[in-house]
């Protein structure tokens, strides 16, 4: 049998932890039989909820604390809370090597300081960034920056593509990433200074990993023309949730009005197998989960109000990480 | 009867014009029997299309010209075409106070380089905003601007806040204006310095027009708890056309996913009123155009795809927005 893979988890962070870590633990492990989980919280309540579970006590192990960072600590607060909070104590597993990746639905802001406070950035890496699963109409969309970083340079933006393009072929191996640069409509007014630097960068400099397609505009993410998104910070987190926003709005209009009737209900209830159909095509939790990328090991965000089902679907992400070797494909590729 | 108003409309421009641009006057004339139509064209197309249309002629008047601007002209070559383009005569009857607004479906970017050239600023407003509808949970909001300044400072924002702050007060004049800054997420990550001043600026200078309600982030766009959304020309581009990806992608998930099944079918079109329902609230033609502020007359832009409807929706724009003084109300509250 291969040698496992280790997985730091902090089962402190999110709502309903560390029960819905645990039963994400639990679904993860009946379909992967060669991951180790390395477990940090508080033992009194975790102890008795992985025993229930059935997994063996060959496959993890708990250290315990009874320190964790709260969702509304600051990042500077959290990281002075300690090096025994259990997300400190779960990165310092990355940096010991005793853990090949980590995860946690904990405080983002403070996930991501002290990771950078833990693990080294990949030489050559100036920035972090913050990369998300997004649907598409032929598959799944790889966006980063979603957030890490407000203002982005060329040299910035250049290596979100390799990033990106590196995790999209370790989550979907057998696609090609094409990369696009998030810009706006019309051509005259065609984006600031830095992002036409970046097109002809890109454009000059092929590259193994993945082909450039240019420019995208907000409403072409979902097309499925492109896997692999780039953009600052600041423009990813409000695209991202304004498609978020969007699609809640939509389901919620789409609920009323099919409600609204006895015969909308009626034929809303022959019609469940689809709307179901539908409802698992767009659900979040499979899409969940958001990766730092420019760190020397992986770090995985968990969304914090995901349930099990989205939380398993996170350590998949973190196997497929680890088993591809996305680290090396990204220090490979850099230029 | 009072004074009709009068609305320059440059009929050349969109897809289907002239045609569409004659049915969307008949569609506006039906409601509205107090307006002067200012038409800009082929005569030799226009004429036949009016005189079908049964508006009487003494409602319209046809400047004729064979000149118009494409959709793929650069906004400068636009400009080149020289003075007596649909589009350019169009502004210049605004120019010349024959016509109260002027309206058209053509390229966005001559339409706000020829209204440049041809038109004053409003006294100390530095820079004009493309603002548009969006709908969210309790009606409209105003988003400003869409594109046409990519970099905004303080003072631009701050300035967007008030001119869209009119604009709602002038569409919907039962409701009062709420602004809010669009920007991310995180605390710790919380915008750049230009958002966190115009939010002190904000704060601290209470304005009669308009409640500054903060900062909201993308998800919270549609949520109704505000309706005057502020922010640069990048940032609002992306997110409204992120929004509009979105929605097509939901809605044509639903419709296969509806589509699917024999069964599917029958119950979708059990459900055809409660789905007619649902796809008129979302309407974007209800919703259609956008309004150039900050140019001391009234320039609006409808979408080049909109059909008639769509169209005769822009025109009650142009029309409210002339009854409710739009400028002059911009004009007695600007700092």
């Amino acid at each position: 049998m291969e040698k496992p893979i280790k997985i730091a988890v902090d089962a402190m962070g999110g709502d309903n932890s560390p029960s819905k870590i645990i039963k994400g633990i639990k679904i993860h492990y009946q379909k992967s039989n060669n991951t180790f989980y390395n477990i940090f919280g508080d033992k009194k309540i975790i102890k008795p909820l992985i025993s229930q579970s059935k997994i063996p006590n060959t496959c993890y192990e708990i250290t315990h604390t009874e320190n964790f960072i709260k969702d509304t600590d600051s990042p500077l607060s959290a990281a002075k809370k300690g090096k025994d909070t259990s997300m400190w104590l779960s990165i310092e597993s990355l940096k010991n090597q005793n853990s090949d990746a980590i995860i946690s639905a904990g405080n983002t802001g403070a996930l991501f300081v002290i990771a950078k406070l833990n693990l080294k950035m990949i030489e050559k890496i100036d920035k972090p960034a913050l990369s998300a699963l997004w649907p598409n109409k032929n598959g799944m969309n790889i966006v980063l920056d979603l957030g890490a970083n407000i203002e982005c340079n060329e040299k910035n933006l250049v290596d979100f593509s390799l990033m990106g393009s590196a995790l999209h072929k370790s989550l979907f191996e057998n696609e090609d990433s094409k990369v696009a640069l998030l810009n706006i409509g019309s051509e005259e007014l065609k984006g600031n200074n830095i992002i036409k630097n970046t097109y002809q960068i890109l454009n000059e400099n092929k590259n193994s990993l993945y082909e450039f397609k240019g420019y995208i505009e907000g409403n072409q993410i979902m097309d499925g023309n492109v896997n692999v998104i780039v953009t600052d910070g600041f423009t990813g987190n409000i695209a991202l949730k304004t498609a978020e926003g969007t699609a809640n709005f939509i389901t919620s209009e789409l609920k009323n009005a099919l409600n609204s009737t006895l015969l909308g209900k009626l034929s809303a209830i022959l019609n469940i197998k689809n709307l179901k159909k539908f409802k698992n095509k767009l659900d979040p939790r499979l899409y969940n989960g958001a990766i730092l990328l420019g760190l020397d090991k992986p770090v995985i965000k968990s969304h914090g109000s995901t349930d099990e089902i989205g939380f398993a679907n996170s350590l998949r992400v973190c196997e497929k990480i680890i088993k591809s070797n996305l680290i090396d494909k990204i220090k490979k590729n850099i230029i």
